[in-house]
C-alpha cells in the first residue's frame, strides 16, 4: 500500500463526463489499497468564465477579490469529483486549499506555497477516504484566499506530495508524458521513460507546455519523483527525478523548439561597465521578459549586443529601446522577428563532447543558418530562421538518434565520424 | 453613523448590471457615513446551474459534497460586489460564510447557525471597508463548510444583525414590502409599514414568499428589527419589529391566500388515545408536511380527522394512508384537491371580537363555501374551493377595510352591524 499524490488539470476535468473518468480512475488505484490524494485543477473553461463576470463588473477587478472567484473555480470541481467517486461507493471527500492546511505567503494572484499543514488530510486518509483536494489555491496567515498563480495547481500536488511523503506524485495531462521532440511536428519521437529535474527545468523554460518551471524547481529541492502521464490512456508517462549515473549516458534528451521570437540588436555599445545594465533595467521595468542575451568580445572598444523576446513585446521593446540607445551612446540598433529557437537538452552533455559540432552539422546539412549561439551547461540553443526550424529540429532529432527507441545518441557512435571538442559552459 | 446590514436576493444580484446596481445602491449608505456589511445570495440560476452539473456526476450526490459545492454560489457574488464597489472608488472586502466567523451546527445542507465570532467583519468595518459576506453559509466545529438551506442569506443577514448590533437590517428583495394581500391578484391593496413578529411569521407559514419563518424566528428571538424593500425602487419598505401597543389597534393585517392545497378526511375512526398519533406519524415518516388538522367533537365512539396537505404531495400521501386506515380500524377516507387557504392574519384579534363572524359574513355574501376552518391567536384560516378562493380574498380583504390607507380596520367601526363574539385560540 503506498500514498499517492495524483493531479489532474482542466482539460482532465473538463465536463461532468471527464471528471466521472477521473473518478473511475482514482477509484481503481483506491481499490488496489493504495491511500489516494487528488489534486483538480478548474473545469477548463470555467476561469475564463469567471475573469469574464469579473470584468463586466470592473474592468480591473482588484487582486484580493480576484483570488476570492477565481478558488470558486477548484471548488466546484473537487466537489464534483468527490460526488463522483461517492456515487462509485468509494469514500471520497474534498477539501479546498485552506482546509487542507495549504499556508502561502499571502501575495494574492501569485501567492508562495509557505507551509502546509496538512492535518485533515491525514485524518480523512486515515479513515479510508480518497482525499480531493482544490489546486492552485491557499490560505494566507491572515485568513484570505489567494490563488498560486499559472501552474498553481502542479504546484498544490507536489507540495503535497512532499509533506505527505508520498510514494509518487502522478501529474495527469493531456499528453501522456515528454517526447523527445514536439509529436505534432518532428517525425519519429519517442517518449522519454525518464529525466532529471534540471534537463525537465530546461524542457519548460523552453516552452514545453508539460509544466511550470517552479513546480519542477520545488520538486527538485524536496526531492519529489514525479510522474508526467495522461489521463486519456494508460501508457506509462515519463518520470522525473533526481539524476543518476544511467542518465547521464543520454547526451542529448530531447529537442525544442520555440517559435514566434523576436532579436533586438544594439550595434557599437561602448564597452564599459554599466553599459549592459542600463539598457536591460530600462527593459525590465517595462515587464519586458528577455531570454538569450549575447555578447561577443569587444573590438575597438565597442561591442554589439543581442537578446531576442516574444515577437508580441517587439513594439513594446522598441520604444524602451529607442531612447536607451542614444543615451549610452551605442551607435544604432536593428530588430527583425520571424525567428526561432531550437534547444538540445541532456545533462550527459556534460560529460561528453561533440554535442555542438554534431547539432551544428546537422543543421548545415539541413540547410539550416544558425543566426545566435547561447549555451548553459545542459542546453545548447541556437538562433535560426522560423521557416527552417522544424527541418532543423528533424535533423538534429535524427542526428542524435533520438528516433531510435533502446539507441539512444551515445558519443562517437550515434554520429559517425563527430569530431568531439568538449563544450564549454557559459 | 450607523451600522446596517443589508441583504440582496439572487434576483438583486442575478447577472453583472444588477451586481453594479447593488454597489451603487450600497455606495450612497458608504457615501452617507454608514458602516455597511453586506449580505448576499447566489445570483438567480446559479445555484440550479451547480445542481444540475452535481446530478451529471451522481444522481443522489454527497450532502456534504453539495455544500462545498453550492457555497462557490455566494462566494461568486460575494466577490463580483466588492469588484463592483471597489470599481466605484468604495474601499470593500469579501468574506466567506467561514471567514466571517459564523459557525454552524455541521448539519449538511440544513445547518443552524451556533455561534458568530465578526471578528474579522469588525476590522475590516474599522479600517473603513464595506463588508461583503457569502449567505446562506458557514463552518461547521470540524472545519466543513455547511449551508443553511433554504433563506439561509436572510438567516446570515438577521444573525449578523444581532451580533454586530446593527441598527437595522434591510432584507432587499423583489417586492418593495408586505401588502395586505398579493397585489397581482386582489385590487386595492395597501402596502403594510409595520407588522409584528408574529404577525409575519403567520404570513411566512402561509407561503408569503418574502421570507421563511426560521429568520423572523431568529429576528424576534433576538429583537432584530429588520425591513423588507425593494432593490430596484428606491420605495420605503414594511418593518417587521416587537409588536408595540399602537400595533393592536389594527386588528386584521393582511390576507392570505395559499392554492393548491388538497385534503384528506379519515371517517369513522375509534375515538381512542394513541390513534391520531399513530396516522401522523406516518405521514411524518414519510416526509409528508401536513398543514391544517381539524378533529371534531368525537359521536358514537367514532370521529373525523381531516388534514390539507400540497396537493403534489396528494399521491404519496394516499400510499402511506391506505394500510393506515385498516390498521387503524377507521371506515374510510376520501380525498380532494383543488382547494385553497385562505387566511387573515393580525395581532389585533387577540383583544378584539367579531372578527370571525365578519370574515364569514363576508364570504357567505360573496358566495363562496367554507369547507374547514382553523383558528390560532393571531389568524383564521379557512378552506375554499380553489376556485372561490380569490373573490373570496378580495371579498375578506374589503371587508375588513384593508383597502383604506391609514383608515385600517377596528371593530365595530370598518363593518357596520358586525357582532363580535370573543375568538377563542385554539
Amino acid at each position: 500500500m503506498a500514498l499517492i499524490v495524483q493531479k489532474y488539470g482542466g482539460t482532465s476535468v473538463g465536463d461532468p463526463d471527464r471528471i466521472c473518468n477521473v473518478a473511475r480512475r482514482v477509484s481503481r488505484w483506491h481499490k488496489e489499497g493504495h491511500q489516494v490524494v487528488v489534486v483538480v485543477s478548474a473545469m477548463s473553461g470555467e476561469t475564463d468564465r469567471l475573469i469574464a463576470l469579473a470584468r463586466k463588473v470592473n474592468p480591473e477587478p482588484t487582486e484580493r477579490e480576484m483570488d476570492m472567484l477565481l478558488a470558486t473555480g477548484e471548488q466546484t470541481t473537487i466537489a464534483l469529483t468527490a460526488m463522483a467517486l461517492n456515487g462509485m461507493g468509494v469514500p471520497a471527500v474534498s477539501l479546498t486549499g485552506a482546509q487542507a492546511g495549504i499556508q502561502t505567503d499571502g501575495i494574492h494572484t501569485k501567492a508562495k506555497i509557505a507551509n502546509i499543514t496538512p492535518k485533515r488530510v491525514h485524518e480523512f486518509l486515515d479513515a479510508g477516504n480518497v482525499v480531493i483536494v482544490a489546486g492552485f489555491q491557499g490560505e494566507s496567515t491572515t485568513g484570505n484566499i489567494t490563488t498560486l498563480g499559472r501552474g498553481g495547481s502542479d504546484l498544490t500536488a507536489i507540495a503535497l506530495a512532499a509533506v505527505l511523503k508520498a510514494s509518487v506524485c502522478q501529474i495527469y495531462t493531456d499528453v501522456d508524458g515528454v517526447y523527445t521532440a514536439d509529436p505534432r511536428k518532428v517525425r519519429n519521437t519517442t517518449k522519454i521513460a525518464e529525466l532529471s529535474y534540471d534537463e525537465m527545468l530546461e524542457l519548460a523554460s523552453l516552452g514545453a507546455k508539460v509544466m511550470q518551471a517552479r513546480s519542477v524547481e520545488f520538486a527538485k529541492k524536496f526531492g519529489v519523483v514525479f510522474e508526467v502521464r495522461s489521463s486519456f490512456n494508460d501508457n506509462e508517462g515519463t518520470i522525473i527525478r533526481e539524476e543518476n549515473k544511467s542518465m547521464e549516458h543520454v547526451v542529448v534528451r530531447g529537442v525544442s523548439v520555440q517559435p514566434d521570437q523576436a532579436k533586438v540588436t544594439i550595434a557599437g555599445v561602448p564597452d564599459k561597465p554599466g553599459v549592459a545594465a542600463r539598457i536591460f533595467s530600462s527593459l525590465a521595468e517595462a515587464s519586458l521578459n528577455i531570454d538569450m542575451i549575447v555578447q561577443n568580445v569587444s573590438l575597438a572598444g565597442t561591442t554589439d549586443i543581442t537578446f531576442t523576446i516574444n515577437k508580441d513585446d517587439l513594439a513594446r521593446a522598441r520604444k524602451v529601446i529607442d531612447p536607451v540607445v542614444a543615451e549610452v551612446g551605442a551607435r544604432e540598433y536593428t530588430a527583425k522577428d520571424g525567428i526561432s529557437k531550437l534547444s538540445v537538452v541532456g545533462i550527459g552533455m556534460r560529460s561528453h563532447g561533440g554535442v555542438a559540432a554534431t547539432m551544428f552539422r546537422a543543421l548545415s546539412e539541413a540547410g539550416v543558418n544558425v543566426q545566435m549561439i547561447s549555451t548553459s551547461e545542459i542546453k545548447i540553443s541556437v538562433v535560426v530562421d522560423q521557416e527552417t526550424a522544424i527541418q532543423g529540429a528533424q535533423a538534429v532529432h535524427d542526428a542524435f538518434g533520438l528516433e531510435s527507441k533502446g539507441k539512444p545518441f551515445t558519443p562517437n557512435a550515434g554520429i559517425a565520424g563527430a569530431t568531439a571538442p568538449a563544450l564549454a559552459a557559459t
